[in-house]
């Protein structure tokens, strides 16, 4: 199966702006892209990397890149592709091999990662016509395009899939749930959990 | 296995209040415990709830009434059975009977369902010494417990028993992955999604 990670090299997590700088941002989305990467390498797959501008690595990691908008390029490699991919958002910092395997795994013409809000963190389709379409409440859409052409489509329960980080809300489940690189980053940078009353939430010293 | 959910009856979903009356928050929390409890019949389990005050069903459900705190209604339960006890709270309206059955199947001598904000929506614990402190982030207080008494942990990585509904944005989810009375009443009572340029959310009509 052909495994994709989109990953806005540029001008990522912007709505984490209140709380990291633009290079921090540049450098956690960097930690969540090497997280997901390395939860795949741990299955039988080899992620290749959809990026919107050149990315570096000290390992072997195919990259294309594909500096239009996410649907566009994602259409693209479901167009081109034989056969069944999978494509996994770079930001799902919680991602775990048996997560992911999870969703690799399940039947369906396919297969959906809902995420928080409406969003579809992940996917497969073994489909040749199912093609996405990330704007509003995607998995919404998504159910709709997989129901127009006939593509039996199957949801993975997952709440690490499910955990994408875009808000700095969410950067309290890093930390919570997190065990790779991403986590480390945010307590590198001096991030904690604050628990007062109410739910926790982040702090950085 | 004993199956426990814990209800607040009398003042449920504070957190609702910006969006649902006093007597709404108490149909709609009505809503969600019949959905968990249907999702649980329809397992090999005979559920009992555990309310503060007393609560009437239409069908044979086991209630005791005890109108403590949760962790001292929650920790009785535990200190008084004999063999594995679940406890699942009420407010997890996406629960469906495959999500609860990964819970109850899982091994562990205490089993976690980390819920969305650090919170434990639901457990097995099938250790003598296990007690809950639900206060807080209560995840990372639930695996020190269980470090302490030296029971093993697994957690099971549901996203549908990750998201209890406590805050208006938990609502979205409800409508976008719902699927029993909870979102029915949800719509009943002039719910639907809007989905402008961010992320989907209620508007009541």
């Amino acid at each position: 199966m052909r495994v994709v990670v989109p990953f806005s090299a540029s001008e990522p997590k912007t709505r984490l702006a209140s709380v990291l700088t633009a290079d921090e941002r540049r450098q956690f989305a960097r930690a969540m892209l090497d997280d997901v990467l390395d939860a795949l390498a741990a299955l039988d797959v080899t992620p290749e990397v959809l990026a919107t501008a050149p990315v570096d690595f000290d390992r072997d990691v195919p990259v294309s890149v594909d500096d239009r908008p996410l649907d566009a390029a994602v259409n693209d490699v479901l167009a081109e592709t034989d056969g069944s991919v999978a494509v996994v958002m770079s930001d799902l910092a919680l991602a775990t091999p048996a997560a992911l395997d999870r969703l690799l795994d399940a039947d369906g013409d396919v297969v959906f990662a809902p995420g928080r809000g409406g969003g579809t963190n992940a996917f497969v389709a073994r489909h040749p016509r199912f093609r996405v379409d990330y704007h509003g409440a995607s998995i919404r859409d998504h159910r709709g395009i997989a129901a127009e052409i006939g593509a039996g489509v199957t949801e993975v329960d997952s709440y690490r899939l499910g955990t994408d980080v875009d808000e700095p809300a969410d950067l309290t489940e890093v930390l919570l749930h997190g065990e790779g690189r991403s986590a480390e980053w945010l307590r590198d940078a001096g991030f904690e959990l604050v628990v007062d009353d109410g739910r926790p939430t982040v702090r950085r010293s």
